[in-house]
């Protein structure tokens, strides 16, 4: 059975306070600790690309796990802020790192959803064409695109990279997805000339109107109701949008994690960084990732504990 | 068991000549016909967009076949051109043709050798989580990036979208597939402020090493030699790659389609569009799809006729 054998992530140590910005969004602490729930952002070196993110985390992973990089069958890095456009960032990654010839290398293209996505697609790509080890990458540097100008964006996003060591020795294995697009909202995060533009209250009301519907969709064709998730590994899109959603489902607070005050709404890297925190507690036996954005686009994941 | 049902194209209709360009690129007959082999080229309108170009061939295939919109569980784009970096262009068709809203939509980020792995991503995809109806489109148009000044891109791509059927009433099902990435000459195919940079010579030189190689192992797995396929679909880069790799391989001439010299090299649509041809013709039993390109990245697939 494939999954989650060891996952790494990288943030970069700068950041960029939003104390430090209260007068010029007129905003204040309890909108920075309680709306958003974002006290400052991580932001990329002008030198970094997505590429060395995605590099920095795999150094991270290896820090973790004896990893072979001749082993490698797979790369697939989920991103929409790619080094360039042409070629994907995974061919980048797989020459820099020197993987072997035989490796697949592609990038998927999607936002706050794409690390279950990119989950789904990595499994379902190694179990068909029988593949032992793959790596997902996400890495979404908005700061890239972000308008410093822009009270919807800059107080919000987070630069990180992470990357999850997929093979046959899984500590999480993926045990059902269920997946959802509404494309009719595409305008509501959209990036042009090269600026992120973002509608956050529809986003909001889209993801408090379709992620739980889902979710409850997901526990009930697997047996299982809210209170049998151990922990719930919300999209960390803001602190809003986080309790809005466990409110919704009535989820007990203490299975809820949130985490982003420190570094910001990392896009993909949000659901794997929180998997990350939990990989060594054992006490977590199932475990339920929820993306939603860029799309609008949004997917459900129940992980099981495997050891 | 899954594969392609149908397949219909869009070439834009609008032709820029290589023979009004002699002058220009200091070029002559000879050059256009046999060296390059591309007379001229396809060019979108200003107007149309990626997913305008993959609209169009989702009403040519519903000119061809019945396909309900409701049906549709997944969409994967094809594209290194999306309209917009930010939302995938997936998500603008799935808005914009009004499928359900569990629909998956991505974009896979991938050259020349797109088609190849989308498919092996898609039908992986659909075979894991128990799809039955997949469109598989392909979208590159280089017409946005490409330097009217640069001989070694402007005489050569053209613009086209396709779209591929996915379903369990297969004309002809992948029956396998090898791949192959050698990130280490990324910079071969670069597109960098928004502009292309082609190394022509480095990527015929690589694909005329390993594209063969891959064929034959392609071949000896699945207990075939090079006369048992009965059509040879090569990513049709140029007349001279055609050529170099059917002489490499030695095969019958009367196997290897060629048929750019109207249109150009469409990238990811090329072979799609060389399947397209072959849908109807039930002598082909065998046809072997070869995509190679940006990244670099290569993927052949043996497409057996089920009816």
């Amino acid at each position: 059975m494939l999954g989650i054998e060891e996952i790494a992530y990288y943030i970069p140590e700068k950041r960029v306070s939003n104390y430090n910005r209260k007068e010029k969004f007129g905003i204040n602490d309890e909108f920075i600790r309680n709306r958003i729930g974002v006290e400052e952002i991580a932001v990329k070196s002008d030198l970094e690309n997505t590429s060395d993110m995605c590099i920095n985390a795999y150094k991270k992973l290896k820090d973790k796990i004896a990893v072979n990089d001749n082993d490698i069958d797979v790369v697939i890095v989920v991103t929409q802020n790619p080094d360039f456009n042409i070629p994907q960032t995974s061919a980048i990654l797989h020459g820099k790192l020197g993987f072997k010839e035989d490796c697949v290398a592609f990038d998927v293209s999607l936002g706050c959803s794409g690390f279950v996505y990119g989950l789904s697609v990595i499994t379902a790509f190694m179990q068909v064409y029988k593949f032992k080890k793959g790596l997902l990458f996400t890495a979404d540097p908005y700061s890239k695109i972000v308008d410093p100008a822009d009270k919807n964006t800059s107080l919000l996003f987070g630069d990180a990279a992470t990357v999850s060591l997929i093979s046959e020795n899984p500590v999480f294995s993926a045990q059902d997805f269920v997946f959802g697009t509404n494309g009719s909202c595409y305008k509501d995060l959209l990036c042009e000339n090269n600026t992120l533009y973002m509608n956050g209250r529809g986003i909001a009301n889209f993801a408090i109107k379709v992620v739980p519907k889902d979710i409850l969709v997901l526990l009930a064709r697997n047996g299982l109701t809210i209170v049998d998730i151990d922990k719930y590994l919300i999209h960390q899109g803001s602190r809003f949008i986080v309790d809005s959603l466990s409110k919704k489902l009535g989820l007990d607070e203490s299975k809820v994690i949130y985490d982003i005050s420190s570094y910001g709404n990392t896009v993909s890297s949000s659901i794997p960084i929180l998997i990350e925190k939990i990989m060594k507690d054992k006490s977590v036996k199932l475990a339920l990732g929820s993306g939603f954005g860029v799309g609008l686009s949004w997917a459900n994941v129940l992980l099981k504990r495997i050891r």
